[in-house]
């Protein structure tokens, strides 16, 4: 049974998720639907990207990834598919939303732009392009016969820095702020500022005492400030944007 | 696989949405269960009605909408289901929350009283009525075999003016103003304004420059007005309810 | 289809949610997967194991339960997944969590403690514990397959007091106010006071004025007060551990 994940920025109040899912499910009556999230920041394609991102490995490959964050919604901006190096397809509008998670998956192979149907909306792209082209693939079409190939994507793409620091990327619903310095190769003994604030870096939550500020590699692989049952973001008055530095502890001579 | 979409005012907060998924698993394990919202502001039945009506058409013919929106609940107001001209099946209470969705597709051809179970809570015909209910019907009984012919059902029908203008019948998440005017043959040169405010109309989004106010078609085929990148309702103050009147341009003589 | 239901305290603003389920279609791609909810108050283990009480019996003998409201993890806590008396399996954090529901379900039958993969984050087990282990049981991996033996279980209950009163243990999205008092054998001359306030006990809300106080037996089989239309939480400034007590209404001599 095919996977379609579904992400936007429609919140659930409305019924605009519910529609997308209709419009699949008219085309592919029994793939499995998965939302990701549907609290992305209104028409912030960045915040979008990196959500999307966080999530795609969790699921198998080959799996169908429908990502709308589109403030060029009824302009001339494309509406694409891509396939993935490792075989997942992501649709979405061609505005860079889903470029990280491309990248985190291998790389586009391949990527084809959708033809907007006469019938449809200028206002909903959601259900009214993007849907039936995921519950297209869902059901074994392939990526060729949706649209011509699309070419010159529109970029995005997380600066992912370590040496010296980086910044915070996204603050969660607990108030830890993800950064966008990976994990790997991290040194133990690293230092971490944020401000003038230095955090201890440990290796689970637990180290730390509750109510204290401390620094580890989150679930995504990427460093994060947190504090023991409490809010890094509130702590720290920090948000996107705010910079982390990294330095290395002198060995004493 | 048979489609069962919910629509509540219940929450996400509390566990009454999966335990209604649950009711329904246990009489109909394999059925693609959607949900349209569970945000409708508590027991307002016009609300549920409106976002109803946004999603039924989304669905393939014979889709099954278990909606409910109750007040009433425990009283003698009559649990109901009913099936429409296209094929659909509409469960939920009588009181007038199905009736523009039916009417959307096609009208009520059938509709019978739901008996209550005598192990039925008082206050959760959701989980022990509807649910249950519309599992049947995902499993193939006949709507005659759920229970004796209903008649003289509650109304509840959305005013649909055009000439002259309309109302707001719903502000959705992003700020936007659905009216009750239909854009099917709105002239191109309509003059649409909110109290003395007079909003352009547009094409789609675009159109407008970042931060201006528009009107357009939406996706429901209504007239909705919008703020590019923002909120209409904050900016005009408008709310449900809120007059909206139209005018032609006087053609120069 | 085996079904596998998740409650947790991740919100549904990242996608934390998704990549559980991620994980578990990885590897049993064709369950069905409902969410209980997701708004458990951040770490509060008392309001999880509350909300996981009131849905299980709503899913029929057999499903799987995956609850993760776990302050603990990266510690030495055990990971646990419990089979019921009812057949039903629960997987989650062994710190009581999962306690009341099973005992709703006729007590637990046999525990086993899952061992952490080696390729685990430390932050996230809810993915890379709990949903592999839950995705197992719903292919038919048997509970003695998952891991060792599992003995002196964290508690957790709720004090299930009846005679003179007991208090509230949760307040749900309309303000109701749950109580831990069994609606069984509640005879219907009995005086519920919130403090001073005397209630009236009633069989459904519609036998109560709009913006009336009433009490009675809700859908979880327990005694609740409520405003109807209104929120008794907010008329009573009642919160949980508010008491509420109970006596007999003395025969005139």
């Amino acid at each position: 049974m095919a996977i379609i994940t579904l992400l936007t920025d429609f919140g659930t109040a409305d019924t605009y998720v519910g529609q997308m899912k209709g419009a699949i499910l008219s085309v592919a009556p029994s793939c499995a639907l998965v939302d990701l999230t549907h609290a992305v920041p209104a028409q912030d394609v960045q915040a979008g990207a990196f959500l999307l991102w966080t999530a795609v490995t969790a699921f198998p490959a080959g799996s169908i990834h429908l990502a709308v964050v589109d403030p060029g919604v009824g302009s001339a901006r494309h509406a694409i598919a891509v396939q993935t190096q490792r075989g997942d397809y992501l649709v979405g509008p061609d505005n860079g939303l889903l470029v990280p998670a491309a990248e985190r998956l291998g790389g586009i192979v391949t990527a084809v732009a959708l033809p907007t149907p006469p019938a449809a909306s200028t206002t909903f792209h959601g259900r009214d392009v993007f849907a039936p082209a995921a519950a297209r693939l869902a059901t074994g079409v392939s990526l060729g016969d949706l649209g011509a190939p699309a070419e010159n994507l529109v970029n995005l793409s997380f600066p992912m820095t370590g040496e010296d620091g980086g910044e915070v990327i996204h603050v969660d619903t607990y108030g830890n702020l993800i950064t966008n310095v990976p994990g790997d190769g991290l040194a133990k003994d690293t230092l971490v500022k944020v401000g003038d604030v230095a955090v201890p870096l440990v290796g689970y939550y637990a180290q730390a005492k509750p109510g204290s500020l401390l620094a580890l590699v989150g679930s995504a692989g990427l460093l994060e400030i947190s504090v023991r049952d409490g809010s890094a973001a509130d702590r720290l008055r920090a948000q996107r944007g705010t910079r982390v530095t990294l330095s290395r502890r002198r060995p004493r001579e």
